[in-house]
């Protein structure tokens, strides 16, 4: 094997300020391509303005509630000293975080029965990257 | 070696709703298990109301202080719209994160001195599952 | 090649209760000197109070807003249990997390355009480690 470490890029759009991107399958799709039986699958935002969580993607109520009661504890208009006027989206960035890490087992994620990949916008709607780096450790 | 990524699995029970369990002997034993000697340590949630979360181990307190200000950002009764009615549960499992990543060095888990490893549980109580993946890079 | 896991460790020093230092070339600067050209890094505090994040590197009132934000959002007066005094430091370190994992492609860290490396100190001002490792998958 040349290389352990592989990574791709997805595109995604966003259609709202707020907005979570269910990513999971095409998640999966490159772990399938890489041929990967045993490792990690590394999901990164390279933006300061969103990030990437792993939560419930049977019912779409609870990414409404996730992102409602982030609104609620850092509101867009806050006093902020950030002149962009996005200071929230920076924030809510962080408290979620810029990636997740999922094991690979038998060349499948292994994900929790309810749970899904998702890119969480916080400064949209636009296009955003995400980067997939699969290891074998 | 034939394969330099471990995973295993472990299993806990909370005893409370909001409950902080503390796992870092466990994961401990899987690493001195492993034969690893420099690599990294992945302790992941499959679940959607829970957490994975590093933090002081020696004084209970500040667990208490954690699970009791998480309460107090996200309140159990919030007017959500998720119809289980854990819809708090799920937000702060995105707020404390899914999963965590440790260093090893010469076999041993690369901890600081006050920090321990902790499943938090946001909808107990209830059995768990943490998934343990150990690499070798 | 002996091992294609390398851990480094770098010492930061605080100057304010809340503080937020950017790290970013001194973590490039490890990733060339690694000779990694594909993989992962991990970045790692082995504290309880501080943490460590990853956000916009060119307007400090980013940074500022951060803080307060979450100053307002866990206060350091809280009516907590923990003796120590410093229980919403602890709570803010697990809010923005112990590591972050930032992917390698030829030689360089694939951070995006705006993105810089920081660690969060919550009970500064005061020294701090933090523990590098850079994985070839």
């Amino acid at each position: 094997m040349a290389s352990k470490t592989q990574t791709e890029s997805l595109t995604v759009r966003s259609r709202k300020r707020s907005d979570a991107l269910d990513i999971t399958d095409r998640v999966e799709q490159l772990v399938r391509e890489s041929d990967v039986s045993d490792g990690l699958c590394h999901v990164y935002v390279p933006h300061t303005t969103a990030g990437v969580f792993i939560n419930e993607n049977a019912d779409p109520d609870v990414l409404t509630d996730l992102l409602g009661t982030l609104d609620n504890l850092v509101p867009w208009e806050g006093g902020y000293r950030h002149a962009e006027g996005n200071a929230a989206a920076h924030i809510k960035s962080t408290l979620v975080g810029t990636s997740q890490t999922i094991p690979i087992r038998e060349g499948r994620l292994q994900l929790g029965r309810w749970q899904g990949i998702f890119l969480a916008d916080f400064d949209g709607p636009r296009e955003r990257t995400v980067r997939v780096t699969i290891t074998a450790g």
